[in-house]
């Protein structure tokens, strides 16, 4: 049983994907063959969550690949067509380098899509190596290529989930309350769900908790997305505001967190949504485990520590509107960092597809990275 | 220097308030001679903040004693008027005895209103006495005097939170970062403020600084009440979601928290807007010093901790529902405590009109008490 809805696919003809901005109230699609479109979308945050932004990225490329593939077709369409020997096409290598060109103008603006989500970089970076490691000259087939491996992304993405749940699941026992930050669920990834594919894989093995879910402002993607994948599940949840988390921590209605991540450094130190270095400073006031969950391509070992993370600083406008509504007056100034970093020190253990990483999570964190 | 505008304020034909909740779109007033309106007003939180309600719970019991002379003047006018003769006149004894139920009927409403602010108990307690001691037998004469009880209320409200400011403007110096949640400004009390006290007697002294200002969900009396306030002031204000709080600490852009109460224990842990006990933690986690700013009439020795506070549950529409719009699932579960409790511990010092309180709170406050 997986969550009931596809987040984002690859068809025959573009990619369709959910409009996460309209959820709770309303399950759109968005579906375009228009790699730009697709950007555009990761932008504006159409689709968000690390995994799924690395599914989105390698979905964008295939586009643009496709498009460079057409563009020089219907050139050539208007011109001549290769020649009628049987050898290699003239127009052949052209037509791949036309596709590459795409290819790697579409990855340009992915890569300034969004700063902070590591699986965005490291799925571009997967596909113009696949790019690279096509030898053969047929356009076409490396358009084929490029589909197959986008498609790869998805469903590792999928299937790693699923594995983080079985590492994690253990982790929650009958009649915990388990809290949650933003959204680390199949809306959030290929499919499935990072923290959240830990929830769905202790519910799976029919034990019963309470999910506490930060609603997590500005975006509101706890009461919005993950409130509304627990609903969906049957899994019973309790919709709180950001603040109240302490309280409920000091009344001892929680016992663990588990959140995503957007980056992981060397050291553990993890990127993750506004908010979450706040629940893992509350979390261990208390005495309550704090996880993380992710994919191991969310670990980017060329960063020695947190520090080194760039953080998204979004718009003033998210946190002086709400749905539409200013909520705050006019000439106050905003701060509105995407992100924040939790240091390393903080984290009881990360769940990866490759397992359990528990601290020192530096160098438990590199032996899994040698051994994968 | 004030604020530029009355909170609250008792007319001769009825008492006018600002409506808190259409701020800062909209600066509408209340006016009304209904002391129900009123009551009204306080549960449905047009006005809010503890030093505003117990203002507006003096007002509200002003109201019924003018309703009950009036209600009797008005059956006396229809019916035989007091002798004529120079004695005590035998209506005259039944006028004061409606004035009085009549304040008993909305002493008992004001105290079903909201359960946690101390000070609107201690304020219908105080108009209570005040009618008890009046010992001439005139109705007319008992609703001056609990008129005079009730605007001496309101001023030695303002007058404490100056003093309040005095004490603890030293505690802000040129160039910090000073984090404060919810209102706890001109409008959460009969003006001029108490966390906001603080903040703008240190901005009369010359010094420049700038307020981080968490937004404060639910009811966002932060972005919408705080901001307005300190724009109003000209006071460099940057609002921010209560959850990036923390990430700022971390950054070490703040160097105080000062915050209001809605209760202390004689022990001095504190009830605050929910969200209050988060900011704390983080505070004393990041080496921060937090400050508590309260009227001693806000101290309730009564209680020996803040596990005896009596916190009120509010309803699940302010998560579910942002400026009127939908923003979580249909089905989800809500838990929306309006406040929480700050142990004393986390407290560095109870700024009160009666000067800094210093840990050992509970001993403090006691001798406090004492010498008031």
């Amino acid at each position: 049983m997986g969550s009931g809805f596809e987040t984002i696919r690859l068809l025959g003809d573009g990619v369709e994907l959910i409009d996460q901005r309209l959820l709770p109230g309303r399950l759109e699609y968005i579906h375009t063959r228009d790699w730009r479109e697709l950007v555009q979308a990761i932008k504006g945050m159409a689709i968000r969550g690390a995994p799924a932004l690395g599914v989105a990225a390698a979905f964008a490329l295939v586009l643009a690949a496709r498009e460079g593939a057409a563009g020089v077709s219907g050139s050539r369409a208007a011109g001549p067509e290769g020649g009628a020997g049987g050898g290699p096409a003239p127009a052949e290598p052209s037509a791949r380098a036309a596709v590459e060109a795409a290819v790697r103008e579409a990855a340009q603006a992915v890569r300034a899509s969004r700063p902070t989500a590591r699986n965005l970089f490291w799925a571009v970076e997967r596909m113009l190596r696949a790019a690279e490691a096509f030898a053969e000259p047929s356009a076409a087939g490396l358009v084929r290529r490029l589909e197959a491996e986008a498609q790869a992304v998805l469903e590792e993405d999928v299937a790693g989930n699923r594995r983080i749940g079985e590492f994690g699941r253990d982790l929650i026992s009958d009649g915990d309350g388990v809290l949650t930050h933003c959204n680390a669920g199949a809306l959030a990834t290929g499919g499935y769900g990072t923290a959240l594919g830990v929830i769905r894989a202790a519910f799976e093995q029919g034990k019963r908790f309470r999910v506490f879910v930060d609603e997590t402002r500005p975006l509101l993607q706890g009461a919005r997305l993950t409130a509304w994948e627990l609903v969906q599940e049957g899994i019973p949840a309790i919709l709180i505001t950001d603040n109240m988390a302490a309280h409920f921590m000091a009344q001892g209605a929680i016992d663990l967190a588990v959140v995503g991540a957007d980056r992981i450094a060397a050291n553990g130190d993890t990127a993750n949504k506004i908010g979450t270095y706040g629940v893992a400073v509350l979390a261990r006031e208390h005495g309550i485990p704090f996880y993380v969950a992710a994919p191991f391509s969310t670990v980017d070992l060329s960063l020695k520590s947190g520090r080194e993370i760039v953080i998204e600083e979004r718009g003033p406008e998210e946190v002086t509107t709400v749905a539409g509504c200013q909520v705050a007056p006019t000439g106050v100034l905003v701060h509105n960092p995407a992100f924040d970093v939790t240091p390393a020190r903080y984290i009881s253990a990360i769940i990866t597809d490759r397992g359990l990483v528990r601290p020192p999570l530096g160098e438990n964190l590199k032996r899994l990275a040698q051994a994968g």
